[in-house]
């Protein structure tokens, strides 16, 4: 697999634009609009301590591999055992593992953030191989001992405007407290609420999460619903702009009060079927739904995923390890209840993730296109990648427009890949542009907002940032 | 989001066509073969009355704006209210709302269309926004005053050589009548049998439209089928080609004689539950499939629409209100009754529109492919766009051919749109077209015979014009 | 139809590469690193009695229209008789009758084969059609009286390394022992193992089966069991490297034993409900993993297809005859038992098959992306075809990469037809490899590395040949 020659390895300064002469001179102009804008990032997992405590990242495995599922997981399926990845060995052992395996990353969208951290931060010019592990790993290592390679000197030369993590909703937000006091960051950190666990009555622990949560009337519906919104008014005081669901199904329902209310005391004693703990959650959207009515938070949704497919690695290793799995999602039916009840209420923002992308043109692109609270939201994980960015671009804008959808979302753990991915988003979009304005679908003046617009007006305004 | 500053509105001659030079100069003299041939609309939203009436057009919005919405649904999902869409207040206020929004259809297929309209019928040499919305306004007001921009002066300009309408199976087809004897249209005027309501018992007053079908045996199954056959004769008599259906499932079912007709004498009782309901649809699907094979009629099924998504809107302002969304449809295992009963039947022609773009390669094409009676139905609705045309034809070619497909069907209650929708999917097929000659997959001299079979014979073929 | 006025036959050099100058350069170079590979052919249904009695072909119908059912169904589409087709007439009639609707099959992967077929291995120099198909009949018939048209010498000439057929599990495999004892080829004959029809109780004649599969303990489950370990043992002596599954539903299950046996045991007593006997047929696709991970034989599986779609053409000329329609198929949560239990065992492959292209980037790649016993398979059936290759790449490898992919697989029972097949997909891929380096997402040297992988290692790795 592997090849003892060097490459060199090179950015094309055009790459991704399209090969046309026409073409690929509007899409360099419509690039040069955005090319050095400010990173907006209002959905995301860089874990805050990382900018509080400022440390030097460690080595290149911890920095590059092992917080990177998108990159263990195609190690593992190249026969590397989780046992070595995750075992915590030498690390330049295990940088060569990976570089020996860099050809099972080729044509996939982490290769093509890595190429651009390697040479653009780091200033690598070799692709990596078995040959070049070593003088790669020391450069990286070299230049990960200086100061502005640090956390903070990074976030501000990555010119990042707002970023926000995802937090569990108990989170004392105190990380987040303390970045902002320190005054370093020339940007916002802001915390995201993620409630999975505390609205699925299936989720391990989840009696005594509610009592945490709830506090002595811990099976009292309106107890909880309250403590909730307690909780979200604590984000929104410590600068949160939105809540994020990670839901198998899209599923939602608006039950009766006193049925909600019954189902809730029975998931706390653990008496909920499979049936009803999912009816449980699917009311519960609703009820969040309603709550972001009320405080101006934006809903975002992730479903259908099954996560944790392999549940010996899951046990072993942990969530997050590269087995979480799509599967189809239907929205337009599954959604009605949610909005029937909120599709039209004032300044309700609900952003539909998908990776099942079925669903961008036939449900996605036309419920966006009506209902004013809805956003198709940015191709997400898997199909976060060129190819998939042009699909999700051509399936959604001829129903949908250039203005319905959530702006960019990076929804990464890779702090040093942030860079490279907002500029992969604004290559392809400006490829797409580009092939519009060529094709004599859009004026070339319409197609500069458009570019602007998508890259930092949009998120900015579905974000309400 | 609008731009005062002025910007040309210029139509490309060449747009849509790929950006090759080898493959731009095929799809030039494909478009040329077929770029001034007759328009065939199979199927449509046209009022007849417009035709029959032949009033000049009030204003622009009435004209463009609220008749379509394909628009009305943008202008909502950006805050535009239908209160103020469909209010009726001030036109030219409307219109200037429009033209503000603009950049909210840029890159949809409307603002395609749209620009061919204000470009190639009105002169308009300027973007539609903020700045141009009164000069726009004023140039298509004054346009509208000519005698040569009423309904009947404009469908012989369109040479369309047949239109076909969609209506009631009670209606007495009188403006089709009179069209047809006025001998003022260079075309035909058919008129299509619709008869959703007449075989749903879940749609509302079925009972009593029962009553006005089938007279005093209102619940005798064979009056039933009687007086379908009866309506279908008189359509038939009056220039029909066809039965549309649009149903929210594609499953059909072949029940015995006495079962259905229980079915059906519940259903005027309405004693049927929502699954029964169904079966019943279903069953007559296959019933009305075996009256094409007798009479025939061509049948075409819309299926895999939640129609009136938001109730609140469908209660104040009706329906065709922009909120009808697409849901996902099973083709294979659905049509098997129907197609065991009839899939062989010497003329039988069943056409098979989709939103549902998964079914293409993987139903529709291999259906098409194989049976006598099938046939793919163009792009309809939200995919009757340009991309979507391309995702269409290489979805369906490389498994059905070129000669499987119903033709271009324009769909469209927006009389004006007619002649850029026809232009849109001619040069969309060339393009296409040109594609397979550049990349030696098909000889130039089959590429002309396919995009003049594409363009008027296939249409003609499929639906016996 | 047709067109009297001969058009000329030729084959582009350069057909499926794309037209950009530079891009066309690199796919050119790819293209010539394995335009003259040998062919591995892993999956296939050619006869192996074709080879042993080596024969001279009958005729041109025989030959290319009868036993491809990719063609026959086009003609049945198109009008043509399957009394005709399957009628054994006049040849000669009956390929006038093909050629006069060659334009039905213009642009179909089929006329792409063919046109190769018949431009590079009989000559042809013009495109079929009512006037020239005399002349080209004449021209095949008098190659195939020539001893280097008999189907060892092509097999020779096309230099097959391994061609695998598809076998009956108590098939005696004589066919394959004479084959290799006669050291006539210059490669292998392999034999497939397909058991659908003994593990599915539905099928015709399953009690009947299980007697002569298992002998007088045929209700034993622990024999029927052995009984399959032990005719894979035997097609394992034999050559065989894989397993074949076609099943309608990718569900697998892991039932306890006991259950699992009585299950068995009412299956060949004939009293399983059809929800019982699909229970069945998933727990031994579980079974079936398991045997795999013993003797190491690659499991192969593909699903998603409604089979005979057609009753009364199949009851009157059998099965393969162009009606076997696909449906959709879910991989991640049906796989989910068999992989919980095998989906990490050292050694296991697992090969997963679809026409159901939803499932590429949703749930296929995702699953060859973590578990290293998966491989996604090639384009199979109607989406091995030029446009579908190109998306099938685009949806997989920005997930999977590479590496993850079963390399190509023709599944053809068309004999000639596979020089035309194998060098299809050795251009699609140039074309596709050579795109990512245009766009600046592969280096050259890894794109060179990825074309020989794609074409001879991987399906050599993926079966173990």
């Amino acid at each position: 697999m592997t090849d003892e020659v060097t490459e060199p390895l090179a950015l094309d300064p055009d790459r991704l634009f399209p090969e046309g002469e026409k073409s690929r001179r509007i899409a360099r102009e419509l690039y040069a609009e955005v090319a050095e804008a400010p990173i907006v990032s209002p959905h995301g997992h860089v874990d805050p301590n990382l900018l509080l405590n400022d440390e030097p990242f460690p080595d290149p495995v911890e920095l590059l591999i092992t917080r990177d599922h998108y990159v263990t997981r195609l190690l593992h399926a190249s026969g590397v055992s989780y046992g070595q990845v995750y075992g915590g060995g030498d690390p330049r052992e295990m940088w060569r593992v990976f570089c020996a395996h860099w050809d099972a990353l080729q044509g996939t969208a982490s290769a093509y953030w890595l190429r651009h951290e390697l040479g653009d931060l780091f200033g690598v010019n070799e692709e990596p191989s078995a040959g070049s592990a070593d003088r790669i790993y020391d450069r990286i290592q070299s230049r990960l001992a200086q100061d502005d390679f640090r956390p903070r000197a990074l976030f501000n030369r990555f010119s990042i405007d707002v970023l926000a993590t995802t937090d569990d909703p108990l989170d004392d937000l105190a990380a987040h407290a303390a970045i902002a006091e320190s005054g370093a960051l020339g940007g916002r950190v802001v915390p995201t609420f993620r409630p999975d666990a505390y609205m699925d009555p299936t989720a391990p622990g989840f009696a005594e999460r509610m009592g945490r949560l709830v506090g002595d009337r811990a099976d009292d519906f309106d107890a909880y619903l309250e403590a909730l919104r307690a909780r979200r008014a604590y984000f929104i005081e410590h600068g949160a702009v939105s809540v994020d669901h990670g839901v198998r199904s899209m599923r939602t329902l608006d039950l009766p009060r006193d049925e909600a209310a019954a189902l809730y005391r029975r998931a706390v004693a653990g008496e909920l079927s499979a049936e009803q703990s999912a009816a449980f959650t699917a009311h519960m959207l609703t009820e969040m739904a309603g709550m972001s009515v009320d405080d101006g938070l934006v809903m975002t949704v992730h479903p259908g995923v099954f996560r944790n497919h392999d549940s010996a690695t899951h046990a072993r290793y942990g969530a997050d390890t590269g087995h979480d799995i799509p599967i189809g999602v239907e929205y337009t039916s599954n959604l009605r209840p949610l909005l029937e009840k909120h599709g039209s209420a004032e300044g309700f923002h609900l952003v539909l993730f998908t990776i099942d992308e079925t669903t961008f043109s036939r449900e996605l692109a036309p419920l966006a296109g009506y209902y004013p609270s809805v956003f198709v939201g940015a191709p997400w994980w898997f199909i976060d990648a060129p190819d998939a960015v042009q699909r999700f671009r051509a399936a959604t804008t001829e129903t949908a427009g250039l203005t319905r959808g959530s702006g960019f979302i990076d929804d990464t753990r890779a702090f040093l890949s942030i860079p490279a991915r907002h500029d992969m988003s604004r290559r392809s979009d400006s490829a797409y542009l580009a092939r519009l304005v060529a094709e004599g679908r859009m004026p070339m003046p319409a197609a500069r907002r458009a570019i602007v617009n998508l890259t930092t007006e949009q998120p900015r305004k579905v974000f309400k940032l």
